[in-house]
Formats: structure tokens, C-alpha cells, sequence
């Protein structure tokens, strides 16, 4: 098989890739090693040469998609120069952004939902931390130079956000609704609320 | 055994509230009815004479969740006259409601962040749709009596709300973190934009 060809850290990523869509389809539960091993066309053995096993890929796999979500919203701002256009642009891309990393999404919410497990949920707190810096650097930035109000607290105003932004993408990814225009009007009251 | 003597609509209702318990903390695939009916101290031929199912048992629990919270949410409010008076104490009193009906917005999250069973995501769809009519309504009194701003859309406000409470929600039962602070502020500056 061209797939036995694989170096180790390919191999790794590729079982990663496909434990992140097993997971974010089925759940912890009812996802096996056996069949992410299948699904990657190796033995189990092999599987367990790169993770000790199904929680260590579960960690993995939950990491990787809060470390994608950060870098991808820190990608829609780069090169944009003024918050408040930063925040129009993430809020007018984030329906879209959070359906083409549905399964990433469903995967971090269902460790949210679901997840006991200390390590998942000091994984969890680690992603939330970094949103807090990401939108509370951006709501900063916007109060320095004037362009957001200067009466509200940068770091609030950033969990405002997270909380909506994370049940807006658990609405909008799972019960198919298009949030968008909630989202378009919400943000412009905010921002029409902060700037000037 | 004294449980044995429960009559149907107990027994029905009692079982219920075991397998809310035992969903909202291990989730709809590790949850057996076998455990279920452990629990509740009955074997498993007597539950399946009250519900068909795992999958039965499953929606009439986050059925039963989804009720309980919206008639919580209405309770708050009865003997409250004014809208902006409505919004506030919910507000105020929201985190904690969570927490202690936490079994009950486990079981919400979790069949939302997981379930792709078309009859829980009707449920769910329900439960959205009870939502958005109350916190339409609300907004909606306010606008009349002119206490919140009438430039605004009420329906939009409600799921701005939604989403905001959504993930609330979800971050301060699974996280453990205490985002009242961050509750009362945001409500006071959003009833402070809308009231006069």
C-alpha cells in the first residue's frame, strides 16, 4: 500500500486528520482506535507506535483544532490595519469559516459539552485564554487609538464575544440555521455603538 | 423493594430523571439502559415497558430539559411588569440558574454539540423556536413601551441573547469559570443603550 510508505510524522498527521473527523462525527465514545486505524489504513499496532492510545489522540485532536481556529483568526486580520475593520471582517467571515471548519468545531464543542477529563479540559481552557488575548488585544488596540469606546473594559467586551461566538457556531453548525444576517446587524450595532 | 411499587406515571417519571442524570454525565453513547434501569432500581424489561428505547428514553430527556428550562426562564420573569426590569433579573440570576440546573444544560449541550439524530435535532429546533418567541417578546413589550430603542429588531435581539446565554452556558458549567461579572456588565451596558 502507498499508505505503508508514510514517515513517521506524516503518519502522525495523517492519523490525526482522521481522528479529528471520526471524533468530530461520532464523539469520544463511540469512536474506537480500531476504527481510526481502518479508517487510516494501518493496524493498530502501528497506531499506537504514534499515540498511547484513544485519549492521547483525542488530546491531540482537540488541540490541533483550537490551535487552527486561533491561527485562522488571526489570519482574517493580518494585514488589516484598523480594529474596527478587524472585527467587521472577522464577524462578516465567521458563518462561513466555522462551516468550512465544521469538523473542527464539532470538536471542540463536543469536548466542551462533554469532556471530564482533566487534560481536555485544561486543552479547553488554553484555547478560551488565547480568545480572550486575541479579542481583548483587538478591543484594546481599538480604545487606544480611539476608535472604540473608551468607557467599557477590553477584556468583557471580549468574552461578550466569545460566549456569542461560541453558541452562535453550536447553533449555526448543528441545526443548519444561517446566523449571518444576526451576526451582520449585531456587529453593526457594536461597532456603530463603539466607534466615534 | 418500596421502587417497585411506584405506579406507572411515577415509575415513567422516575426513570426519566435517571437517565437525565446519567446522559447529561456520560453522554448518549456511554449510557446503557441497562444502567439506566440499575439506577432506578428496575430491570430492563420494566423500563422498555415505559419507553421503547435508548434513543426514546434519550429524546424524552432533552425534551424534558429543553421544557424545564424555558418554564424556569418564564418564572423569573412572572410578577416582573417592566421589560427592562424582565431583562435584568434573568440576567442576574442566569449563571446561577445554570449551575443549578446543570444536568439539564449538560443534556441540552451535549445533544446539540453531538446528536445528528433528526428527531433530537427537532427537539433542539423546538426548544431555539421557544426561545427566540420569549425573548422576541420581551424585546418586543420593551420596544412598545418604549424602554429599549426602536431601531433595533426584536427577533434579532433574541438570538443575539441566544447565542450569548448558548455559550455562556456551555463555558461557565464545563470550564468552572464564574462569567458573572462579565454577564452584569454586558447587560447593564446593552439596557443602558436601550433604555430612554
Amino acid at each position: 500500500m502507498a499508505m505503508g510508505r508514510l514517515k513517521a510524522p506524516q503518519r502522525r498527521e495523517q492519523l490525526l486528520a482522521v481522528a479529528v473527523k471520526l471524533f468530530a462525527r461520532w464523539g469520544y465514545s463511540a469512536t474506537t482506535t480500531a476504527a481510526i486505524a481502518e479508517a487510516a489504513g494501518v493496524t493498530e499496532p502501528i497506531l499506537y507506535r504514534h499515540f498511547r492510545g484513544k485519549q492521547e489522540l483525542y488530546i491531540a485532536a482537540v488541540s490541533a483544532a483550537a490551535r487552527t481556529a486561533l491561527e485562522i483568526w488571526q489570519s482574517m486580520i493580518d494585514g488589516i490595519d484598523d480594529p474596527a475593520g478587524q472585527l467587521r471582517t472577522i464577524a462578516s467571515r465567521f458563518a462561513g469559516h466555522v462551516l468550512e471548519q465544521g469538523d473542527h468545531y464539532h470538536l471542540l464543542h463536543g469536548a466542551l459539552a462533554t469532556s471530564r477529563d482533566r487534560r481536555v479540559v485544561a486543552v479547553l481552557r488554553e484555547f478560551f485564554t488565547g480568545a480572550e488575548q486575541f479579542f481583548e488585544g483587538l478591543f484594546a488596540r481599538g480604545q487606544a487609538r480611539r476608535v472604540f469606546r473608551q468607557d467599557l473594559d477590553a477584556r468583557n467586551l471580549a468574552w461578550q464575544l466569545i460566549y456569542a461566538g461560541t453558541g452562535f457556531a453550536m447553533i449555526v453548525l448543528n441545526l443548519g440555521d444561517d446566523g449571518r444576517f444576526v451576526v451582520q446587524s449585531a456587529v453593526d450595532s457594536l461597532v456603530a455603538g463603539f466607534e466615534g
